[in-house]
């Protein structure tokens, strides 16, 4: 880290910050300059106490040096890990697209979705059979129910099960049914479920909180990372900023900038990523364009009687229309989607 | 709602939304303008399955009338609720204070900052036992010996004990020990714990997520007092925004806002609002001149040894000083601290 | 519009809204339903003053219905505008990319940087004269030797000249050299620049403010529309979010969103969108699939000796290895960059 | 500033990182760290064109130490700027409260409110004369007609005149009327603007933009002080973010965080802050809590016909009110605002 001193620190205040970095176990350096001090850090970061620095007098800033993840970080691992889970594979050449419901409805709405996406190209399913409902008095899903006729779809299709988990208890029924475990955005920072998850070796898909920063991101998938389980796909979904005309703001410059720090595979979610059903398309071929490795997108029979995010949802007919579209942009770049 | 057809929208367009809308058992209401036509459908909206309507042809939006949250709103229950725990009485004129370490870190720290604080006039006492950290690496916290620790300090100081639960099963440990069961900002949407809390009949401090609409606090409450616990205290601790010379963006109009439709009380959290010491005192100021009916404040005797979020906590002497200031502030209001 | 009455509202204060907007010339339809009123007003809303209805007593809020831009609509011209600047076509089939560095520095960069992104496929040539700088002591830019500079560029390699204007007073003289009149960012609400470009006939390249809604673009646009100035490029170039890792958030559902709304152009400028070289190329090639109609680019022969904005500008090679991933993304799209 | 060096640097890179800096004139540090590099350059950075650096191979990211402002700064002038206008004093132990209509509509409703406002305590007069509008199609202000009757205003009542300027041409025409001219949001980064006032010698009052940092808006304000003119106000007058509830969201750590760091004085607007007339005053009162030194807040004598921004104007009597809240709040805190 490096300290910054303010322009009327004093030698006493100097002297106090260097005493303490040493107390820390760490070597300060300190550089004085025409207008200001500064003392760098370089070390071992991570594990030292830092907070309150900034708090001793005469510093003015403490600016941080290092990235605080690993497991997850290119520096420890080169090449990209691939996820496989079934038929969905996702990394390297391999582009997955994952495709359903929001939420499991009832038997024939998924068996039928399930066979449609399967045919259009998709290799995972998803399907949400416990749904985190921000008003309580929404529909909450079908729990173990759902999880059954999910395993049913897959038993037909061969398609990838991804659905979500919302409580470390529930970790291992879900984990009995699901190819990949799904941890939606609200809990992202939710540890003690990243925990239970990392215990396991199912893979998981891991979707960035709304007003998650990239590093936090990272962080959240080494809760993960850390508890052994390396099948660990990021998923880019949106951010809330000021922007009203789309549900969540989609940046997608996440794509090449975690590619550039992780070498885990990103997914990109353009259903939630904008809100609007007219607008998945474009953001899905764009997404492909910016190298995503994977999509997920909600795709229904027949969106107008979806029991959630029906408007942002597409029908069978559009969807087919998107992955033509992304096959040809995944070919143009040398990938595939198949 | 407002359905709001587009320019060009067809009367076979209209015809299908009207139909589809008395489907849903509502009552529609065609208004042809000079420009557009509306449908209006003001009915029993909360338990319409309202959102595929947007993909219907020739519908250009959706407009929501009704607020989504019942339990919680003024409409419901006109006079303030006033929460009382243990010496901890919030709401109406009184305006309570709860002070203490992010961490409890040891036995000596705590009651230490118990005994000062009382002094300086708090009622509560805050410190994480159990805490959620952004790196896997970082303290998490003495977990039940903190919660014995904070216990033992309610023994000799008579402070209400504030302390964060973060998962579902950790409920009935927490509340065996705690005054007041805090749902952290990361854990606002973790609808199984509020669901846990909601069986619970402690009192709660609820805090906002930092990307979180007033309105999905108001519904989160309301996920813990459809539980039956009717003892919750919301909590504004910023949100996040561009800014980057504070650690989050406290936004005190939240303040009056929640007052005109919740009968809940509102405290304030400057600490985490602000993330700087040096900005806490003014902040907190401002909270009770808003109207805040309480606040939550990060003290430690020697916050350059905080085990966490050193930077912004006071010691004691700038403890004592916001007391005095905040203490003048709320007698000009006709309000008191004590 | 609607307006939304309080629960509470009393038959007279509806009886006050009613007579309030029948006073603003326009007829009110009042629905009373199980939980709400509402007043429905569907009319010349956009000529009305509205913005005192929400303080009447009874009222709970007013939503707008139209949008509030005109001649920029779809609705008014369903076909895309075409903007022909001399070599730069922008919109229908054909994309434009305009690329250079971000100020003319010298005879020598300016001549370079034309020659090699003429030779690379660009049809645009982009240089700051006047340059608006967020601190008093930064390079401002060589202006009318910087624009003469320009013309000698356009003279040897035929691109069309954009380049900035940042005054209304200066308008006469940059629209001499201009082909394209570049609206910044932070000039985007300048309304009286935004005029005096709208009483010329020279083609605008209209900037998104950081901070601007969409609506807000087109009401700019609309001010030069009005003006009698048809030939007008909307360009994204990124908002200001609480993401740190890139300079701006570039939400690229942008491009669909407008296209469903106007028949403007809308070009994308990858380097500002992102602020670093490394991720210009993946969002460029994120916005030819999006749909977008054209690019603007930060090149420089030395990048690191650029007088501004180095961190975000491509060297020759790197604009080289854009324009042939973006070449291959539009073939795929049945469109092209030539 | 610091440059760190990716993990994987070679000696090769960092020797063309030091030499690029010592030919930049300045002098780099080199500290090897366990994990990473770092290049310490504290010099004569603001004048430095390091915009390039961070293209260098090898370079991970290029962290800035100094802030970028002089004149403004607390370490050039350490006691505060008490700008005088008339009756208007605002800064030290004086807070200055300025009211008025957002335009100046008529002569009547002028002089009424004048008076009005006057009588309750304000010190100055705002009103619009060349108003910036959204739209093209919103009314645009009374021009050179509107500031006679704000002219006539003061003569009758004593109090300051706060007007906006919106373009450079403008300036001499405005300054003639105005005692203290107002650059609006939008016109922060008005480059032009801001020089023209910069050469004058009338007190400002400079709005933050709605995405401006703080040191944005401090190196606006430099824009004018390094013109000769020293009378410079800041206004907080609330930021983009994602809440939608109020207009702005109005962070009032602000104030704290300026104090600290320039001798200028802050103004909160809390009319444009909100957007609603029902939470004008509790922000009124916390931004005088948080040791604001003065406020501006539109009042009209009929807010439900005010030509623009009706629903954040305030009537006489709720202006009133504040006023006594505000005298209470400042009394017990040793101000005052008479």
């Amino acid at each position: 880290m490096i300290i910054v001193m303010q322009a009327h620190a004093t030698p006493v205040d100097l002297a106090q910050v260097v005493s303490h970095v040493e107390g820390m176990g760490l070597r300060p350096h300190v550089i004085v300059g025409t207008e200001r001090t500064v003392v760098a850090v370089v070390g071992a970061e991570r594990a030292a106490t830092a907070s309150g620095l900034e708090t001793l007098p005469g510093v003015a800033s403490v600016l941080p040096i290092l990235a605080p993840y690993k497991v997850a970080s290119r520096e420890v691992q080169s090449e990209p890990t691939v996820v496989k889970a079934g038929s969905l594979v996702v990394g390297g050449k391999r582009i997955g697209v994952i495709a359903g419901p929001c939420a499991v409805e009832s038997r024939e709405q998924i068996l039928e979705t399930a066979r449609a996406v399967k045919k259009l190209g998709a290799t995972g399913l998803r399907g949400g059979a416990f749904k985190p409902r921000t008003s309580p008095y929404s529909f909450q899903g079908l729990k173990e129910q759902g999880l059954q006729l999910l395993a049913e779809a897959r038993e037909e299709t061969g398609l990838a099960i991804v659905t979500e988990v919302v409580s470390p208890e529930d970790v291992p029924l879900v984990a009995r049914y699901a190819d990949v475990l799904q941890v939606g955005a609200r809990n992202m920072q939710n540890y003690r479920l990243l925990e239970a998850i990392g215990h396991t070796h199912v893979p998981v898909l891991l979707k960035r909180g709304p007003a998650a920063t990239l590093e936090e991101l990272l962080l959240a998938a080494e809760y993960i990372l850390a508890g052994g389980n390396r099948q660990v796909m990021l998923c880019e979904r949106g951010i809330r900023t000021f922007e009203t005309h789309t549900r969540f703001t989609l940046p997608l410059a996440t794509i090449p900038w975690l590619h550039a720090r992780t070498h885990l595979p990103v997914i990109v979610d353009p259903s939630h990523g904008t809100g609007h059903a007219n607008l998945v398309e474009s953001m899905a071929a764009a997404s492909i364009a910016a190298g995503a490795d994977g999509l997920i997108v909600e795709v229904h029979p027949d969106p107008k009687l979806a029991a959630s995010d029906g408007g942002q949802t597409l029908d069978l007919p559009a969807f087919g229309q998107l992955m033509s579209v992304c096959r040809r942009i995944a070919a143009a770049l040398d990938r595939s989607l198949d």
